[in-house]
């Protein structure tokens, strides 16, 4: 897949671009991840992104110019054959796959990102992030640019890098071969609707705190009942919300009654 | 106020430290902005700092020596006076203030980050992140070390760093003087309880798509309501839950009253 971010900050994101899983996914061409300066798309002698509002307040708004062109010399370098001139796949802005790229905002208006949106993105051939100062888009650029708002979280930011780098750390790692263990995205939190369970590793005992004995016991099928127990427990202790949408069996029912009981949550 | 990230990819977050937003309030002494590498306080001749879980399964979990050793040395050096040996304010792990330092854990099993919180965390003086791979830390660590485990949201990334960094641009932004127009940390999403109004800038007719005229106007009065009334609509239309946290006057509620009536939403 690829990503490209429109930014302000290009060298950051391709800081964070470079490291760990993210790097690592480039260098195994499992995502091209690049980032585009927006201000080198400014029509104007001081290369100025920003203006004040209209009707007056305090900030300064993103003007449209600069990231509708930035966006458009993308999208027409990416889907143009550079030998012939045309678009690569007959129509203008569609990726080979058919599927015509996602040119998503980060704002706080946006809808709220969580795992099931991550699993949606990671099957799009092509994310283009727009990231401006959250302080005030041009709504030319909300109304008739980007396809999609996304938010990931309630509180500001100030700016939108880091918002849609956790929302490309997300996704990348979601494709195949970019988690060394391959096990490692279906089994942590909300992948399969629960907190997860506690982790231990050596040593088996750390100033006196020790390490379950369950663990320790060589028990496979005891170790898998515990460690549901404890995914149960602490998911109704932290987020029952959780509970109403992931998917038990009558075992993790009974389980849960019997959680409750003891504990006197509900 | 002073603010630490234990992670081992510290050169990705001083980038993002040094950056934007957060750059400047380092340039102005406003925070002190700090990355510290725990690999170099693993205790064995590999620097390994990850071991497999007891009980067995996929994936790797953050042992406890290394981020109990790196936090408790800087603890050490953040108070105690490197003249006399003792610590700053008499007692160990005291921040001047008598506050003592926030430890926070970043996981996805925490407390649900929000704007709220982040306005919690500005009053604070010190801040200490720990950012290791979401897969696994040790349980003890939560259990002995941490004040605080937050998440900010429900999705899963391959580390710690970008929801840790995201938290600090959030509560930075908050510190007097970070942002250069002291309104915007005022004015915008979440602060009023309210989504923000559309905003506009020039030029005022871009590819046929108009500024709306209200705002060429000069109507300060009708601007201000005109601005409100798109807040609300917006609340409405995209997140109707705030509305039952945000603080509505008797004619924003009249107001309200007029939109559902015209839209159809409830």
């Amino acid at each position: 897949m690829r990503i490209d971010l429109i930014t302000l900050f290009p060298e950051m994101c391709e800081m964070v671009l470079g490291t760990s899983i993210l790097g690592k996914a480039r260098e195994k061409g499992i995502a091209e991840l690049q980032a585009l300066n927006f201000r080198d798309y400014a029509n104007n002698k001081h290369h100025s992104v920003d203006d004040t509002p209209y009707g007056g307040g305090g900030g300064m708004v993103l003007k449209p110019e600069p990231i509708f062109a930035a966006v458009e010399d993308l999208l027409h370098k990416v889907y143009t054959d550079p030998e012939t001139g045309r678009t690569v796949s007959g129509e203008p802005h569609t990726a080979p796959s058919g599927r015509p790229p996602r040119i998503i905002l980060m704002c706080p208006q946006g809808r709220r990102y969580n795992q099931a949106i991550a699993e949606e993105l990671a099957q799009e051939s092509h994310l283009i992030f727009i990231c401006g100062h959250y302080e005030g888009y041009d709504e030319r650029i909300r109304e008739h640019l980007v396809t999609d708002e996304l938010s990931i979280g309630d509180y500001v930011l100030t700016g939108g890098e880091l918002a849609a780098l956790t929302v490309v750390d997300s996704v990348v790692r979601l494709q195949p071969g970019a988690l060394g263990n391959e096990t490692s995205a279906v089994t942590d939190s909300f992948s399969t609707g629960l907190l997860e369970y506690p982790h231990y590793t050596r040593p088996p005992e750390f100033r006196g705190w020790k390490v379950p004995d369950m663990l320790l016991s060589g028990h496979h099928a005891n170790i898998e009942q515990w460690r549901r127990e404890q995914a149960l427990r602490r998911t109704l202790e932290r987020r029952p919300d959780l509970l109403e949408q992931a998917e038990l069996t009558d075992k993790d029912l009974r389980m849960l009654e019997r959680i409750k009981a003891e504990t006197g949550l509900s």
